[in-house]
């Protein structure tokens, strides 16, 4: 039997916290060769933009296989997972996926940031308040001991909601900024979730011993930070390196100069495989959040088994 | 609201002649231009085997997305159509897509036909009895006046089991045989409905005037006719050129010969578009049948606004 699972149903089961611990599995078993990734592929839908947009993924030894696809056009964004099983039993379910897919990402950057930072990380930026920007707060705070929030974004009224919003959610001083510069000083870790077209973090602002999840651009008519930057990074990670190839401007701007090579960059899996952590307490590193199918396949198969092992 | 559409509701809902003429339109508006296609994509699945496909196609000015997905595993296959509006509506249906497989695919070799073989064609041979065969001759039957249907395959109680089934549901004489020869000679439109991995066809019962769906092998391990009777054919066409690099065993070969050149090969949707048909009642044809997802979402849409136009 096919289940239809809800938005709500989504929320109410899956835990930011949960959702690193899902990914760190399923990211780990692309990184061994146990589960398969199809990068993005995304269809035009119109001459005013949008997109239909679709990754797939199967991680045999749990017996499943699935997708997500989403059309955005028209000012509206639907999100849809099927999961598969492997073993003969059919579709499993259909998965509203708007939450799934934004506490996935948030929890990408948890992930990156539990092996990347440093671990005892105390000082968070926020940069970009839109509807991606909640979850990687979220993520990252159920996982370190933060002292203090730092958030900047253009909107003094979104960047003012926002605080106001997450402060009932976490227990820690979240700050707005006006200018980034305050936002970002001293900080540990820093999360890019804007969807510029252009640098939004400039070069001498990164410091040693920071850590940034640039999560915002997943196509390459985005960036949020400079290719010149990319010499300053000790390590640099991404979700597939197949998929950065085609989505991330950053590292294909950094690679056509020659700032960088592809083999200065590591897929996360790969890095989570080989249980690898940052190696000092000064370098600087960068995760390229572009997002892949195998971490909404690892938090539907979780929500799928709680919901059917009830019913 | 989304709508669930079984099985049943297909089958009752989409004729083998109605699914001609919405591949038509769909398959010209990919020849012009105005609808877009992402070719098939597969993930495996586990070391014995299977694998999830997936192939998705977008049609703007109809308002619509959409992507088939299936996973083959243990002996099974499941099949779902996803329809997505492009105007803000969101998720229209989730449809079980077998049938709606088998007649899409049947009404592919339909639609070549009519425009590739002679209109005056009389003699259908069917080669296969699998699961795909079926719709193969009616489809061809829903659109030709035929006098004769020879049919093949290896087994003699499959080959007798279809023969006896399918001369229920039309009004034509189908005769099963024993040998691939008495089957094809004389024979207007052949249907290769194999999953052979060698050439079933052999090249000295290629004659004038004949035409050929070839619409068994969908991957690059799978092959009906051989690369040396490519140089037979007048005109060569298949769904999608980019797709057929990859998974058509037949035009990867001949082309890797150099029997052919792939500029030799046409997309059917361009034939239709320009509204050219075969040029002499002498030549020989072949349409190399993969598969493609507008195909799917033609029908697709159809059997949604049946449905939506009623509830």
């Amino acid at each position: 039997m096919t289940l239809f699972i809800t938005e709500s149903e989504v929320t109410n089961i899956l835990s930011h916290k949960k959702a690193i611990e899902l990914l760190d599995e399923g990211m780990k078993a692309v990184g061994s060769g146990k589960a398969f990734n199809m990068p993005r592929k995304r269809i035009p839908v119109g001459y005013g933009g949008g997109a239909m947009n679709i990754m797939a993924a199967s991680w045999p030894e749990k017996g499943i296989a699935g997708h997500k696809s989403y059309v955005v056009s028209k000012g509206k964004a639907t999100f849809v997972v099927l999961l598969y099983s492997t073993e003969g039993n059919g579709l499993l379910a259909v998965i509203e996926a708007n939450m799934l897919g934004q506490i996935r990402t948030g929890a990408a950057s948890g992930l990156a940031s539990k092996y990347m930072a440093n671990n005892k990380s105390k000082t968070l930026s926020i940069i970009g308040t839109g509807f991606q920007a909640q979850s990687q707060l979220l993520s990252i705070a159920s996982i370190f001991d933060l002292d203090a929030v730092n958030v900047y974004s253009r909107s003094e009224n979104k960047r003012n909601l926002f605080v106001s919003n997450l402060s009932k959610q976490v227990d820690v001083e979240i700050k707005p900024h006006e200018n980034l510069e305050n936002a970002i000083e001293g900080s540990d870790i820093i999360c890019l979730i804007t969807n510029s077209a252009k640098p939004v973090l400039p070069d001498e602002f990164i410091m040693n011993g920071m850590h940034i999840n640039a999560a915002g651009g997943n196509n390459w008519l985005r960036s949020e930070i400079s290719p010149e930057s990319m010499e300053k990074f000790h390590l640099i990670t991404c979700d597939s390196i197949e998929q950065a190839k085609y989505e991330s401007k950053e590292l294909m701007e950094a690679t056509e100069k020659g700032i960088i090579s592809w083999n200065n960059v590591k897929e996360l899996g790969s890095l989570i495989y080989e249980n690898k952590k940052r190696e000092s307490e000064n370098h600087i590193t960068l995760y390229e959040s572009l997002g892949i199918a195998i971490q909404d396949l690892s938090v539907a198969k979780y929500i799928y088994d709680q919901i059917s092992s009830v019913k």
